[in-house]
């Protein structure tokens, strides 16, 4: 037997008893005539001691050999500690080791198993199965296995099916890249690895399952930007005969359920804001509404003022940084226009105008503007002493998203971001189409199967071009803190609009039919009314324990940012059978 | 709203109330003054009236244009039946419809859906979405469900983690043909999907997590017999810690879980079996022991006494099918002996001894033999009058395979193999490794990590070539009617003997390195003793549900014998433009 108790599992009560445990030394202080060794598994840290008198010569002496990370089983007796450690739940206790068995040994790790490690980013991903014997790593991972249980067993009970959808299957140029896998047995074809199990669930939905869900692997190949991975995970969901109404409280229920489980936090109901109001408040259809600071237009107040810049600019617009207008000197402001100008966000400059505790207003643009013109725009914003407006201008789509930048940045430096306050939010009522000028064709906002609102539906099937643009979807992003965690529609299930959609976003009919034509098929046999949605996992997950997006210490095996993974040493080459029989040629292009 | 109530909700208690249900056609019997039509979902059906004088004349015709899977939302006041249908739990009630929505019209279905379907296996494939609205395959899909939610509840209780493996590996190509991705951004390289997450899973052993499950996908591009698929799923688990008898007794608590939460049925302890003592009694490592019908060894009683086949064979070895002598006539035995030379199975003849109602005895070699050399056999089986020996003879593990093929459809044909008894067996003591007389090497018999008995690691490290055909594994498989449900194995933690292992498997020490250096790396820092195992999990799914192995209709979405969804058509051509992109040129073979 390896253990009668795990190494987080001995208290006061136990003191006498013979145990036996099992684990990793964690490290060991030798005082000469007693040593003491950390004794760590997945569940705990238990304190070993060796006293030289007690014990044999030899068990002594092999106690003395112990490096940091052998695995160890130790059969001992429970003692009650003398100096007491408050800060572990072993604390009280430690154990005389009257037998010990090296179970194997280790060589001495290239970065401290500690909770701040020394490790940097490449070689812990090389050497994966020692950062994952880190806390930290290990909670997150214990984690997101709670919200998937807690996930299951809520939507389980509210009538949803799991079902598993394909890995293998078609490859559709529409959306990002598909991974694709070459078949052997359908030479010269290949299948490809599902972006989401989109059509498979309105599939489902015509089979009459009613209530799908799963938790998916989904495959993007993607040029990684930070903490985006090739494989992520979706809590995927599909409804049929339900409302955009009936979705957003089935998941609003779910996450409050899943807050309240794993992290014991009430919410009431969340709010929801349109698609429209988020961009002309917050420039971004994921607002952090953790904290106000909503833009204030002030193409009114600040144009036709003499001001070339704003007088020649689509848009003026500003947000007030409360108490900031004595935090920041000259100086600060030349840094934060520096910041605003990297290619990043690539504003021309800021403007701001500062509100002194001592009563006085100062601007940038003070010499084109009456300090009653200022006091205006103050007043727009419900500025009071020691405020700071700042202020961008510039064609309309281009300064929201930069304004977006700046107001998350001052709420950050404000600190009013903070982790563990969260705020979720509803945005609704996206806009079906998106015009691309350059490529002159319609995207889908959401996805090529998203229904238009029921009172959109005749204006689209007769409408012009210009009408496209302001059909409105019922489609709904869920968000958290600034970060999305999700999003769905109301689908199409009649095969007309659905052909009609297809039309608009360019496809011709022979196209839709080879992409999609099982599809359009299966609207012919009695496709019910269905909707649904998809949870990012992976980020959820980040987002509740941490209250930040960043997915990568959530995942057990990620992927780095050339999608390579560094601890297998994956991709790699195959042999030249394995092309062979998939009838495939490399053709690298030259080095030159 | 579409509903109120689903269509199998509605009872007695509900009459008079005012409901509004959605759902399909599934038939309608107009009897020209009233109409019933049956209204389906995936909670049952509904009965709905019509009736002329009741309801406006408009409702009445549009009624009358109700086709076979219309999607339909009505609504109406919940009546009694005057004639009762006792077979369905909403048969007492009935619904006078006052309003009724066409949501979507159907196409006249290729076949009928009914649970005794009119449709072929292809057109099934093909029309997925309409056999999903076929009641017993939702039952398996639900059934599948509710198996993965009890077992992902019993497995975290039991304090295990799901953790999600990586599902683009590195291709290895030890065991099955691995489906391969090529990477786009690393070119010329190819990602593997997993054949099981073997290697991951032992890495999170070393990495602490102790213990881990998860239901996963895993490939492998194998030429398709009948009933396996290219993409299935796994339960898969892996312990820290542990010896053979606590990964059985966990797994032997997890399957008594599921038939009870799932079936209602309560098992004693399984019996366990050794591999050597499956392969002498019942021919196989996977017998099926809801009947007993043993082999019997007649080497010592048959040989030496003139009859040349039986002289020069290896092995005689005989059943006894109790009660058969008189149901076996002359040409029932020559059918049956041709049925066991088909090439499936391969038998040279079949030799029986017929002990009659009547005292008497007869054989097919009964010229070879005394009366007296006969029952002697007889008595070796503790055969009684009207029983019947059927005896093959040849080289020992042809000959035990062709017996175990008779046994089984003696056992069918006499009706001892009932689909819902379960019979759940171990077989426990695997052989390591195997020789291959064809390639003159050995193979694993269940894969390279698993690790030799504790007493036969000394002569693994030492012994010679002989010696390595007698070690014995920990390694043990789970049987449930002679299906096998899964396996697993001791792992080897130890660098040296791994590296042995992959020696004695052929691996050069390059080889060994390249695609499993990580793991041999791991084995370095600190790996525990550890052991898991994986149950085929659609296949669990199957059994359980159905009594046999057979597992297509427990997979939404299968691919049929040449690898393609039918449904979908995949795999399919991609464009040059990612042919391209990934450096690939499809090289197909001349059609001459």
């Amino acid at each position: 037997m390896y253990r009668t108790h795990k190494c987080g599992d001995l208290r006061m009560e136990n003191v006498g008893e013979e145990v036996i445990l099992s684990g990793w030394v964690q490290g060991s202080r030798d005082l000469g005539y007693m040593m003491y060794t950390d004794l760590r598994d997945r569940y705990g840290i238990t304190q070993l001691i060796f006293i030289e008198e007690n014990t044999s010569k030899e068990l002594f002496e092999k106690a003395r050999t112990l490096g940091r990370e052998y695995v160890v089983r130790v059969k001992g007796t429970v003692l009650e500690r003398k100096s007491k450690n408050p800060n572990i739940p072993t604390g009280n206790i430690e154990i005389a080791v009257s037998d010990l068995e090296i179970l194997n040994v280790s060589k001495v790790p290239p970065f401290t198993i500690e909770n701040d490690t020394d490790g940097g980013e490449d070689i812990r991903m090389k050497y994966r199965y020692l950062d994952l014997r880190r806390k930290p790593l290990q909670e997150s991972l214990m984690f997101r296995s709670k919200v998937a249980v807690e996930t299951r067993s809520f939507l389980s009970k509210e009538g949803f099916i799991e079902v598993e959808t394909p890995v293998l299957i078609k490859s559709t140029p529409e959306g990002a890249r598909d991974f694709v896998v070459p078949s052997r047995m359908n030479k010269g074809q290949f299948y490809a690895l599902p972006q989401s199990p989109q059509t498979f669930k309105q599939i489902l939905m015509v089979g009459g399952l009613d209530k799908y869900f799963q938790l998916v692997k989904c495959f993007r190949d993607e040029d990684l930007r930070a903490d985006r991975q090739p494989e992520f995970t979706q809590i995927d969901c599909e409804m049929s005969f339900v409302t955009q109404e009936d979705i957003l409280n089935t998941f609003e229920r779910l996450t409050q359920y899943l807050f309240k489980t794993c992290k014991g936090l009430d919410f009431g109901k969340f709010p929801r804001m349109t698609y429209d109001e988020a961009m002309e408040k917050y420039g971004s259809d994921k607002p952090d509404i953790r904290f106000g600071m909503e833009f204030h237009n002030l193409n009114d107040l600040a144009k036709g003022k003499g001001f070339p810049v704003f007088d020649s600019a689509e848009l003026v617009v500003g947000i007030n940084a409360e108490g900031q207008a004595e935090n920041y000197s000259n100086k600060d402001i030349k840094k934060l226009t520096e910041w605003m100008q990297r290619p990043q966000i690539g504003a021309k400059g800021l403007v701001y105008v500062k509100f002194g505790n001592d009563g006085s207003v100062k601007s940038s643009v003070g010499k084109f503007y009456s300090e009653d013109d200022l006091r205006a725009w103050g007043e727009e914003f419900g500025a009071k002493k020691g405020d700071m407006l700042l202020i961008l201008s510039g064609e309309e789509e281009k300064t929201r998203k930069q304004m977006n930048e700046l107001r998350l940045e001052m709420g950050t430096r404000m600190g009013l971001r903070k982790p563990q306050d969260f705020k979720p939010l509803w945005v609704v009522d996206f806009p079906l189409l998106e015009w691309d000028e350059d490529s002159e064709r319609f995207h889908a906002m959401h996805h090529p199967f998203t229904s238009p609102k029921k009172e959109d539906m005749e204006r689209m099937m007769n409408g012009d071009h210009e009408t496209m643009k302001s059909l409105r979807a019922d489609a709904y992003d869920l968000v958290i803190n600034g970060v999305e965690i999700g999003g769905g529609s109301i689908r199409i299930h009649d095969k007309d609009l659905q052909s009609k959609n297809f039309d608009l976003l360019g496809f011709t009919k022979e196209e839709a039919e080879a992409q999609f034509g099982f599809l359009l098929g299966a609207f012919e046999y009695g496709a019910p009314p269905h909707g649904g949605l998809a949870f990012g996992f992976d980020r959820l997950c980040a987002v509740m324990m941490t209250g930040e997006g960043a997915i990568r210490d959530f995942i057990a095996f990620p992927k780095n940012n050339q999608g390579r993974d560094m601890m297998i040493d994956a991709p790699s080459l195959i042999h030249d059978e394995q092309l062979d029989e998939l009838c495939l040629a490399i053709n690298l292009p030259d080095e030159d």
